[in-house]
């Protein structure tokens, strides 16, 4: 048998057994999961010591090959990125099962009772990068919605993964459910992944969770549907009907708070007819947080510490303290600039006018919309999910960020007393 | 300029314009949408001679290319054809429109006010083969939920197709709405449809109509999202528990009303424990109805005229009055041969055992569950939406019959007082 075929036989087990055991999970009580859970955080304490044990070999590996330090930093299972993890795991735990729930219901002429029924989506499958709580954080919610999870994580964090992965496979066997309903590809061949996209009879959702180039593979090679979580070019407008006490600490808050994540603002939009005095507030404002600007001929009059910004540049993420300068015409030109430029992740208008407002939300394209807070907020936890598995950028089956119940789809129930269709 | 990317300036082109106009439409009033649908229904009415004169065109090459009579059939826009679809978008004019509708609000302890807003996917691409009332039909369907729509139907209907688009988004621009809402794909040529599957940065959704292979060619190339209407391997399950005068004609009924579309029957599955003389009754009734049957070694003990059934077979679709039978242990023998053969479209349970019909509906996975009621209502018109532009046997999004909900996303609305992240 060649290593292909090998390979293939492998990923099809894996992908058969997930299927086999998520259509177990649905059997078993809700109330088991959440034991699973809690004990998984249970043996993440007591088993601390021998999963850095594995951790230091991913570390040393990463050393040897000369891998950044942000990357080691990221692999590292610290004391805290493991208290973390099992803060994490005992508050999904918490949080009510989304499966089950019967809704929109309906009686037709002919006496047929029909509804929807909330249900797992069934296999979901996890490519992700080097970050071992991903391991521990995605597979916990996609449990929670009675899924069974298949993970793909970053060659560079294998060992790690495998013995977070065997613990979290022991935690629910040993509370009686399926083992296989948490699945490693234990493997860090790369045609492994090609294999699993493959995979469309037994896989149901790919979730890749990484960089803009990760997600495009898996998009250009899958076909199982696909949930992306592309770039987060996000905007704030601050209008000329703006409150300078809400757009300065929004602008800040934005930018400055954590400019690594992809609901950090990337491109300040100034209303054209907003006072110069006001405009240079808000900038100044930046300024002294650090940022750096760049903006265009309009905006760099306001102070000549705004370098000038590149067009395509507009169309991407900073990530750090770098920030763009835009000025556009009144609220229409906002929206027609975020429609062009922005990724559909998280935009906010600052405004004391409804009527702004209105039109902002109406008709800027985009995942969360906001007005008057700061685009830092589009995030599961702040939404009132309990948790989050992603921020989508798709427009399907679910936008924004993700929690439990995105991870569930439904049926149509239809009970009838012997109807037939005339 | 090479003809690849002339052809493939001429495909960007509509995606751009396609974008363009799904965000003018979603500033229009809905009434002007209805008002478009209307006008168009009453352009089919009084153009019908020219249409018919397009469509004679391509029937003559249809003829010449020797295509069977059942294509030529579909192709033909015949009086009554038109009829049905005049129907229809006067039928889908007068429905509710979803988009706008708020839900799902919250207010966080921080006070940001946080809601879904019901909004359009956006740009939708529609590919089926040789039936013009897609055209017509899907079109209005996504029009209605405020979505701009491409169209690529298949090269024997070109003329038809043609026609039919030029009348509808003239139709559309007479209504003050943009004309290219609706766009058709102006060539044959079979490279146009692997480039529109490349456009994800306009196109949002598309809809594969037609037979597998289709569907599969798509999914295959596509990097936009899509939803498949695969095939409908369809189960009645007859419980030793059920009542033979419901069992007889929902059987019969399910099999034999229609048996050419996917939610008819191809698999009956009886109860090992079934009275023998009840299961002969559902046997014969699907005989005198003019039934071939294929089944296992128990089931053709029943009646010298059931032949073998390959295993095989009970993967596919008839499509026609051949039909499976299978005998299975209880409910959990219906519910594991379901869920191994069946393509999670349509599935029954004839019981009147309520502890088995729960377990039915809990474990089928499949997109319509069904007690003691024929599978031929999955269906749109059946659900009360009044209209279907597919049944989906995916699990994301949308499952099951799709109406104009099913053609909306949601967008994130937050709205505070100047409220920043800590």
């Amino acid at each position: 048998m060649s290593t292909d075929s090998r390979l293939n036989e492998i990923i099809d087990g894996i992908a058969v057994r997930a299927r086999e055991a998520s259509l177990l999970l649905q059997e078993r009580p809700a109330a088991s999961i959440d034991k699973a859970l809690l004990l998984m955080a249970d043996r993440l304490e007591s088993d601390m010591a021998r999963l850095q044990a594995e951790n230091s070999k991913d570390l040393e590996a990463a050393k040897a090959k000369g891998l950044p330090a942000a990357v080691a930093d990221r692999l590292t299972l610290s004391g805290k990125a493991l208290a973390s993890m099992i803060r994490g795991l005992r508050e999904v735990a918490a949080l009510s099962s989304p499966a089950g729930e019967v809704y929109d219901g309906r009686t037709r002429p002919n006496g047929l009772k029909i509804s929807k029924m909330r249900v797992p989506i069934g296999v979901i499958g996890i490519i992700y990068e080097a970050r071992p709580n991903v391991t521990v954080d995605a597979a916990a919610i996609c449990l929670k919605s009675r899924n069974a999870v298949i993970l793909r994580g970053g060659s560079e964090a294998f060992f790690s993964n495998s013995a977070l992965c065997e613990l979290f496979s022991k935690s629910l066997s040993d509370t009686g459910l399926p083992a296989s309903a948490l699945q490693f590809i234990p493997t860090t061949d790369r045609a492994a992944v090609e294999l699993l996209l493959q995979k469309d009879a037994h896989i149901d959702l790919i979730i890749p969770r990484g960089g803009e180039s990760l997600i495009r593979t898996v998009v250009e090679k899958s076909r199982i549907p696909v949930i992306k979580h592309y770039k987060g070019v996000c905007h704030v407008f601050v209008s000329a009907n703006a409150d300078m006490d809400k757009a300065v600490p929004i602008a800040v808050n934005a930018k400055v708070q954590r400019p690594s994540v992809c609901n950090a603002m990337e491109t300040l939009l100034l209303d054209a007819g907003l006072d110069p005095q006001k405009k240079k507030r808000v900038i100044n404002a930046l300024i002294d947080g650090g940022v750096t600007l760049f903006g265009d001929a309009e905006s760099r009059k306001l102070s000549d510490k705004i370098g000038a910004v590149d067009e395509e540049a507009l169309y991407g993420e900073y990530l750090d303290l770098r920030l763009s300068v835009i000025t556009v015409n009144g609220v229409d030109g906002a929206i027609n600039h975020i429609n062009k430029y922005g990724s559909r992740h998280t935009d906010s208008i600052v405004t004391e006018s409804e009527t702004e407002a209105e039109a902002f939300v109406s008709r800027v394209d985009t995942a969360s919309v906001m007005v008057n807070a700061s685009t830092r907020f589009a995030d599961g936890g702040e939404y009132g999910m309990g948790c989050e598995i992603g921020i989508s950028t798709d427009k399907l089956h679910s936008r924004g960020p993700m929690g439990v119940e995105d991870l569930t789809t439904y049926k149509w129930v239809v009970r009838g007393n012997g109807q037939v269709r005339e």
